[in-house]
């Protein structure tokens, strides 16, 4: 399984299951199915509401001797309810009780983002909105410096209940102002990237920071036309540059799109359900695209942002909440 | 004069006269003039290297009794190696002493980024590079979180040395991550504006958190091709849709982007030097777009960004420095 070297030498899988959207039925059977295709990197969260199948999964994969956990990469996020010091730890604590995990190899904090703490009993995963006291779903922002859910997270590792700290959905000057501070650096930023969302000098500043990055949403579109997000007509997967390279490649558009990523030097976490997908977007390390499919690919970008959850706060409950503006 | 209420209750000019790129040479004498026209905000910056002349030319407003001090606004900005704590208040007093002023009424942050410090009698002002040491022109980066900037920037207004604080050329989250913290929060945003670059959300944002915001360029490239930073492909001067509104309001091309933002609600600092430049930048208070002549401007953004000294910083000295992805 190729790795990537993060700054404090930790290796960390390239290729890792993508655990968003994975329905709670059949996800720790997903889980096991990964792990005998060869998966030994799980992308979880908090937010995705499945951590406790993902946890019957894993402990299945290590029961059956598919892997041992030291074998296994696990990925969690900090959810936006949490981001207060005294909230850090017991979210992360319980997340790790839904994984049946004494540790999780990566935390990162999910977004730029502080809303109103909302106790575990009351609802969790929480979401983007609650108020319990308002007739309408509705997004209460609670403002917490980034420095204080940063210094908790530090504070996270020197407990060894994380292996490696980072941050998700940052841009350069956030990070840069993150760095001023830090004791202990990221070592992983996780952002969507894509054809059309190639964020090039994002990446470019990561690479002189020695930070590594996950790209999410590799598929582009995919994910977000059930949220009413994005249109058919955005397909990666469809658009006839990736068939054509998929087609001289021998290879499927998916593993296209996955290969674009990992020759960029990023991670990818492709979710998939099936044995036949799982497989297919394994299968990425044994070919390599020619410098000028690379760059027509790259070429194709129009800084097209599917996830923004600003947009999605405003359709689904009327709350303007710009992150990337 | 138009003015715009701020969050604490000051009026601030809704146009004001920007002293970017205006030659020491004949600098005093257009300060004395645009007061002539009527202007009372002058936009000033440590980093302009002029702040001396500007002064010379202040002087001679009060002196001539076109103005009373009470009657004059006057922003300075912090240059990006002052951004240390016990930077700040020294490179304040050095602008107030160049200015011949007592206080300021504005003073922003210039850039979210912090360099080495260059003492004043380096180098004044230090621009993007320098280091003593190195053959060739260098940027050296010197990070000091935006919290102790800001810090500091509330201490000089509790010293009175400056009525109103505020930042520049930040984004969304870097300015809710500011509010998180912040006793005193900012005025003012000053961002780059025009019909190619509209940030539509980031001005919605600014509303939502009542920070009134400062339109810079708002003529788009008309500053930037001397940099080699914009082709003249790019001029809305130019442009036939904006070409076509002048015609029908019979107003200049000028008048139409300037009326275009301050319609929009946001403050304007134009650069002139002859009186008649000087009269026609004023003249924007007599007259009104129609929704659809907005909307047509507004329509022409394409998210086109001329003022990113990444990429000046880049081209001028090779260095790899990102703001704004």
């Amino acid at each position: 399984m190729n790795t990537i070297t993060l700054n404090n030498a930790t290796k960390m899988p390239q290729l890792g299951l993508g655990t968003w959207k994975i329905d709670k039925a059949n996800c720790a059977d997903v889980i096991v199915a990964a792990a005998k295709a060869g998966y030994r990197h799980f992308d979880c969260a908090c937010d995705y509401g499945n951590e406790k199948e993902v946890g019957e999964g894993l402990r299945r994969v290590m029961d059956e001797g598919i892997a041992t956990r030291e074998q296994l990469w696990i990925t969690s996020k900090l959810w936006n309810t949490y981001h207060a010091a005294e909230h850090v730890r017991p979210a992360c604590e319980k997340t790790l009780s839904d994984l049946g995990l004494d540790y999780v190899d990566l935390y990162l904090i999910h977004f730029p983002i502080s809303l109103k703490f909302v106790p575990f009993e009351d609802r969790y995963p929480p979401e983007w909105f609650y108020d319990p006291n308002a007739a309408q779903p509705k997004l209460v922002p609670h403002p917490v410096p980034i420095r204080e859910t940063w210094q908790a997270m530090e504070q996270l590792m020197e407990s060894h209940l994380v292996k490696n700290i980072g941050v998700c959905n940052f841009g350069v000057s956030l990070i840069r102002d993150l760095l001023s501070y830090a004791r202990i650096r990221p070592s992983v930023l996780q952002v969507e990237l894509h054809p059309l969302l190639t964020q090039e000098k994002l990446l470019r500043y990561c690479a002189t920071e020695e930070i590594a990055v996950t790209a999410f949403s590799s598929f582009g579109a995919e994910s977000y036309y059930s949220l009413g997000m994005a249109q058919p007509s955005e397909s990666l997967m469809k658009h006839a540059l990736v068939q054509q390279i998929a087609q001289q490649t021998g290879r499927s558009p998916a593993q296209v799109l996955l290969r674009w990523a990992v020759q960029r030097g990023t991670i990818v976490i492709p979710k998939a359900s099936s044995p036949a997908h799982l497989e297919d977007n394994a299968a990425i390390f044994d070919f390599e695209l020619s410098g000028d499919q690379m760059q027509q690919l790259s070429d194709l970008n129009q800084n097209r942002r599917f996830n923004d959850p600003g947009d999605f706060c405003e359709a689904a409950f009327n709350t303007f909440f710009p992150i990337y503006e």
